[in-house]
């Protein structure tokens, strides 16, 4: 997605040859107008007419799916990743291991928001070793719900996200991949 | 808001007399369309066309907060709860007590995000003891930005944030104000 690309190229941050900060357009500050873009342009790759939710994961996900899902006209259910006396007990829940904040946490979806007559689309900022869309294919498929496909807004190709959810037989489609971010120079594949 | 209170009738679970839970349409499981009309409304409640920020809080104001964001062509700023090393080290930050959770935590918004020419609206899903949005406000007045008003989804209108965030001189409109959930019936003001 070449607008994407750009506002990357143009104030997305190197830190340490790993990580990307994009906190000034997508998961700290919002640019709505481009999460617009986004959107559309996850409706053009997931045609899909039987998607029935879209599946997302706290903080960052929220926003992007919430304006994605205006596209597909379904819900948005997302994963909490903390224990809360609001939630319900019976929850579908998977462990998963944050590299950028350096613990496992566990995930939960109720079950009352997902089941087996689901078609569910993931959704998600980022895609790096896989471990969070992994946690939502875990709870997708522990409601015996139908996983359309995964949609990421940036993907770390340098690193095995992809390759473990494609093994899986998982569809994964990115909007922009970024290839190597040596010396801060941002590559897309 | 007559929808929203009529969905609140038809959907909301009420637990101990105090916990209203809306899990189902606004904070787990996310009704898109339910969201575009609270945004439309939040809109013509705050018609001050200078409005240039809508800060929020993670996680559940987040959806709220990016879909009545199209409605008023401003970015989206929200408060990061937790210590994360993708955050800017030049935060504002403030104590917010969560009584739902029993917990104190810190929230940081990065200086880069907001300054003195801003004038915000502040969204939240929920209004009890008015601690999310007493923190919010100080950390847009830490900012410098004019506070344009508080924004909240549903009230609970027997607890006493409206009062405190009122003494500080904070315009604060709510779309749904619960004055009594006793029993389990819920009562609108």
């Amino acid at each position: 997605m070449e607008l994407l690309k750009q506002r990357i190229l143009n104030d997305a941050k190197v830190k340490d040859d790993e990580v990307l900060k994009v906190d000034m357009f997508l998961n700290h500050q919002i640019d709505v107008e481009l999460l617009n873009e986004i959107g559309k342009e996850f409706r053009r790759i997931f045609p899909d007419k039987g998607i029935t939710k879209i599946l997302t994961i706290e903080s960052s996900g929220i926003g992007i799916a919430c304006i994605t899902a205006q596209y597909f006209g379904v819900p948005v259910v997302f994963a909490k990743k903390t224990e809360s006396r609001n939630i319900d007990n019976d929850v579908y829940e998977s462990q998963v291991h944050s590299f950028t904040k350096g613990i496992t946490y566990t995930v939960r979806v109720s079950r009352n928001y997902i089941d087996s007559s689901d078609n569910v689309l993931i959704i998600d900022d980022f895609l790096a070793k896989g471990k969070a869309a992994m946690g939502l294919c875990d709870i997708a498929e522990q409601a015996g719900a139908r996983i359309n496909g995964v949609g990421i807004v940036i993907e770390k190709g340098f690193q095995d996200g992809r390759n473990i959810l494609e093994a899986r037989g998982i569809k994964v489609e990115s909007l922009a991949i970024v290839d190597s971010m040596k010396n801060g120079n941002i590559i897309f594949k």
